[in-house]
């Protein structure tokens, strides 16, 4: 797990800074870039596209949870968030932001190393539960646009669920195309003439 | 947050037990059962039906993981797990096993509060992103029970797609019911005289 693992620290205390990229480098990690200003963690997280964000905040708040949220794109890398304070709303406003961990008044040099990890596990997990959620919308999306295009069919032309739905298949293996995007093509095309 | 959280709290040795449970009263938390035997966790969730569950474990094994997983029934309830040792298989056991807060070598008593609330914040999380996935397949599996009503209709009626969905929409508006339930009906009615 160790292996070719990128971070980033943003920590503004630089004698901190230096105690944490020791300890990550105690824990098998040295491809670390450390960051003094928060302002320029869009930018850093582009150039450097790390794997894991590791964030030293004494006091979150909302509008700073939505930059972080938004310039590390959580949906992309974990981020691992240590806070000195905190209440029940900003804490459920950081995990629903997509922080992988929020850790409180415990950002300790030994403890680095599971904590990361575990966030890293808990990414994973959590991108695999957005893949199935989009999985799950898009299976449906897709069944709605096919039953569109059959429709269509069946008005038009007369036919049956069934040979509307033989049609669109034959037509798709014909173009080497899948049913889905055939059908789209044709729901695309009915909403440009009618 | 704290008021009403009622919290099993499973660990082997009675000397930490009692600095745990000082701790939790100390965060304000009283609704507090202690449990010396991992054996009894199925049967005292149950009796107990706490809020948050609370483990404190040396070496966890994915027997264990799966053991606590089903008892604590975590997509019901909080589970904060502390260990001792881990690694990264494990670790993604667990988390995907549904514990809301998996902490390695770090039950310190001045840290369980924050910890605890993270972890029912997770929790949280978690069963809205269970509840949403589940609604995005149930509504891919009702349109596939509709879609069904609707086909055989069609054919054994004679109908149109759409004279086929508005006669279950006014069969469901006559009788009270939802159209999936109707359409439901329709189907096993078709499954058991076909």
């Amino acid at each position: 797990m160790n292996a070719d693992l990128r971070i980033l620290v943003v920590e503004p205390n630089p004698e901190r800074v230096r105690d944490i990229v020791d300890a990550l480098r105690e824990a098998g990690w040295s491809d670390v870039k450390a960051l003094l200003q928060m302002s320029e963690l869009n930018q850093t997280v582009r150039e450097f596209s790390p794997d894991i964000v590791l964030i030293d905040l004494t006091n979150p708040d909302r509008d700073t949870l939505e930059h972080i949220s938004h310039a590390t794109e959580t949906a992309k890398r974990a981020v691992a968030l240590f806070v000195d304070q905190t209440d029940e709303n900003l804490t459920q406003a950081a995990l629903n932001a997509g922080v992988s961990a929020y850790v409180v008044d415990g950002l300790q040099m030994d403890r680095i190393k599971p904590v990361l990890q575990t966030a890293i596990a808990r990414f994973k997990m959590m991108r695999q539960f957005h893949f199935e959620l989009n999985a799950a919308k898009q299976a449906l999306e897709d069944r709605k646009t096919i039953d569109r295009a059959k429709g269509i069919l069946m008005r038009q032309r007369g036919m049956s669920e069934d040979d509307a739905y033989k049609l669109l298949r034959t037509t798709a293996m014909r173009q080497n195309r899948k049913v889905i995007d055939v059908a789209q093509a044709l729901v695309t095309a009915a909403d440009l003439l009618s």
